[in-house]
């Protein structure tokens, strides 16, 4: 057993991509000591030279500190290395948090796997990429026993940046996580066939830029308004009645196709509005289609 | 013909849904000299007590001004206007500002029916909702001749905002219109999608609008980087490869449908950044998806 074990500041990172390495570097940066491992071999050495102990197997990794926290590619990941019977056996007793990427679903079905073996169990997610870990730009989400997360916020802390606990449901990180993606790669999807049209018209992105910007700049105050409306039900339309945003809908897939452009990603979305609008919605707001999306 | 005439500052309104309105009132505001038309009577009340001329007809009211704006729904709606003989006559000779959306294609047809009957025009889009008419938040977009536009942009001023010309093709308001509709939309999109999961999950949309806004404070940035990867062909994915995108557009797929909620939007994403990965661009940022829509 490692010198670090029995130190509660300890950790043990498993998973060195580039996001592992920068938890890693943040926690040997606070002077917390660290313990590293990798499926891939030779991903250490850096983190090494910066003072951290390279583990030769899983098993010992997370044997060495009260504490590991784990981040690879998605759940299939983490499982292959977290279910190998020697790595369960020790993490029995010592608490796990892990900040791989996946569904909500995922995150449940480990916490349920954590409480049958014995490994107390947080699920995180990171919101920001990885040179924002250390700096106050990260964003952390923890989902779990509050309990244990509010044992493990002093050293988790070290990851710098803001760390929010949602709640006790172990999918709540994940539920967070996967929402936040869907805006985000939905609203570069639309960016990126905005730059194409824009280009196809003769226009260019840094033509364009400056505008998609004033279109960002709108967002926040109708996120806002939409998740009222959503919450409560109303959907009003009386500033943007759906029947007008599906003739926009309309006249940008028309633009794109007559230039050639894929437009199936707004005629998904036209034909949603338009399911509204049959089902006699029509002079709701643009928020309805999260029923009938839902099925409701 | 009206005693407005020949004063270059008078102006006439074709069009009186909420936009059309407020741009009368706006005129009117400034102490233009307007006269209002609508296809269906009886919009004009409010506008007339505020001293607005009602005309009888579209004829009369082009008439009635050197300069006639038109604001309606789409370019179906003002060429059932514009395009009626005794209308196209009395444009002759006077200008034509077009502010109806429509797509870059209809804008430029409208141009070339303008100067075949001898109608001096210009396009435009409106890209604020009717409430920042009149206001600093009002945003305008011209294209078409620039010394009409120079010739004109003192009454139009009268509306309020910023007003851009974007060049002499007339199509050019339009295209920047379309492309920044597609980025809202799209981003709505998802937005309300996200909320729709994010409900399935327990996570309200009260809960979940502070993250949200702190994805839309991360777009302005990214758009900058994206119109700079487009323009130059780079598409760097030295940050964020596609690779691990198609990743987390996948997690989003699965979490929606194991909710039963619709994922064909993000399917479409995941299916275009699949697209670039099977050929061979897995390293390339995720910009390089206008290309494979674009049929590069």
């Amino acid at each position: 057993m490692s010198a670090h074990t029995g130190r509660s500041s300890a950790v043990t990172v498993v998973g060195l991509g580039p996001m592992g390495r920068a938890l890693a570097a943040a926690f040997l940066a606070a002077g917390v000591p660290t313990t590293v491992w990798n499926r891939t071999p030779g991903r250490d050495a850096d983190l090494v030279a910066a003072g951290a102990r390279a583990a030769a197997s899983a098993g010992e990794a997370v044997a060495a500190s009260p504490l590991t926290v784990v981040c690879v590619v998605n759940y299939d990941a983490s499982d292959a290395v977290l279910r190998e019977e020697a790595v369960t056996a020790a993490l029995k007793g010592r608490t796990l948090v892990n900040l791989s990427a996946d569904t909500p679903g995922r995150a449940r079905d480990t916490a349920e796997w954590a409480a049958r073996h014995g490994v107390r169990y947080l699920d995180g997610a990171i919101m920001t990429p990885a040179p924002t870990i250390g700096t106050d730009d990260a964003v952390f989400l923890h989902s779990g026993p509050e309990e244990l997360y509010e044992e493990h916020r002093p050293v988790l802390a070290a990851l710098g940046g803001t760390h929010t606990h949602l709640g006790e449901d172990p999918g709540r990180a994940a539920a967070y996580d996967i929402a936040l993606l869907d805006i985000f790669w939905t609203a570069m999807a639309g960016y990126v066939h905005a730059l194409a049209l824009a280009r196809a018209e003769g226009v260019t992105g840094a033509e364009l830029a400056p505008f998609a910007q004033g279109i960002a700049a709108i967002l926040p105050p109708l996120f806002t308004e939409f998740a009222a409306d959503t919450d409560a039900g109303t959907y009003s339309g009386a500033i943007n009645p759906i029947t007008s945003a599906v003739s926009t809908m309309t006249h940008v897939v028309h633009a794109a196709e007559a230039q050639g452009i894929d437009a199936s990603l707004m005629r998904v979305i036209e034909g949603q509005a338009r399911r509204v609008v049959a089902r006699g919605h029509g002079s709701d707001g643009y928020s309805r289609v999260a029923d009938v999306i839902t099925g409701r």
